[in-house]
C-alpha cells in the first residue's frame, strides 16, 4: 500500500468525514450527509477551538481515516492536561489492515507533544471488538462512560 | 442550611478544590496537596481556555463542591457540541444531602446554554454508587470509558 499521511483536516475534507462517520452501524442512524450546511458549521466550530485537532488519514488523495483529539488541562491528577480521543474511524476497504492502530498511535504520540499525561476516550458497549483492540494498544477499561442527550 | 452559590473557581480557591480533589478513595493517591505550585500552573491553564469552566459550590463562605465542564465541539452527531463532566467531588459534610445532584443538575443546564446537545462523563467502574446516581439523573451507561496514562 502507498504512504499514509495524516493531517489536519481542512473544509474540503468535511463531506469525506461526514461519510465514514455515516458508514458505521452507529453513525448510519445518527448522521445526516444531506444536510452539508450542519457539519460546515460545526467544522468551523472546532477549527475556532485551538484545544481541537480534527485530523484524516488520507492515502492515494482518499481520505481514508478520521479522529479528533481534544486537549483538556485540569486540576485533578496533579494538574494533568489529559487528551480525549473522539470520532474515530476508518474506511470501509482498509479496515483490519493496521490503519486504526496507526490512527490511535498517531493520536497518543500527538497528546503527548501537546503536553498530555493521560489519554481517555470512551467506546459504545456494543462495540465489542473495540475493547481488545484498546486493551492492544494499551489502554485500561476502568471506568464506565454515561452520557445524557438533551432535548429542545 | 443556607444558600449554595455555584460559581467560576478564582486562583484563591485552587487550595480548597485540590483538598476536596484529595479527600476521595481514588483521590488520596492521586494527589499532592503539599505542591501547589504545579496546582496554579495547571488552574492559569484552565482560566486561558474558553472551553473550560472550572467552578465551585460555595456555601456560608466555603467551598463544598466542585466540578469542571469542557465544551468540545465536534462533527459527528450531526455536528453536535458535546459537554464533558470532570472531577466532579463534594465535600464530606455535605455528602448524600443532595449537593451532587445539584451540581451536576447545574452542569446539565450550563451544557444546553453553552450550546451542547450531549453531555457526558465517565466514573471509575469501582465508584459502585455513582452509577446510581448518574442513571437516576438521567444519563445512560452506554459507554465503556478506556485510560491511557502516558509515562516520561
Amino acid at each position: 500500500m502507498s504512504a499514509l499521511v495524516i493531517r489536519p483536516a481542512t473544509r474540503d475534507d468535511v463531506a469525506a468525514i461526514v461519510a465514514l462517520l455515516a458508514d458505521d452501524p452507529l453513525g448510519a442512524a445518527r448522521e445526516e450527509p444531506d444536510d452539508p450546511g450542519t457539519y460546515d458549521a460545526a467544522y468551523d466550530r472546532v477549527v475556532a477551538d485551538p484545544g481541537q485537532h480534527l485530523v484524516v488519514a488520507e492515502r492515494d488523495g482518499s481520505v481514508v481515516g478520521t479522529l479528533q483529539l481534544s486537549v483538556i488541562p485540569g486540576l485533578s491528577r496533579r494538574g494533568a492536561t489529559r487528551s480525549i480521543i473522539e470520532g474515530v474511524r476508518v474506511a470501509r476497504d482498509e479496515r483490519g489492515a493496521g490503519l486504526g492502530t496507526e490512527l490511535i498511535t498517531w493520536a497518543v504520540e500527538e497528546s503527548r507533544r501537546l503536553g498530555a499525561t493521560l489519554v481517555q476516550l470512551t467506546s459504545d458497549a456494543s462495540r465489542t471488538d473495540a475493547r481488545r483492540f484498546y486493551e492492544r494498544l494499551g489502554f485500561v477499561a476502568s471506568h464506565v462512560g454515561f452520557k445524557l442527550p438533551l432535548g429542545d
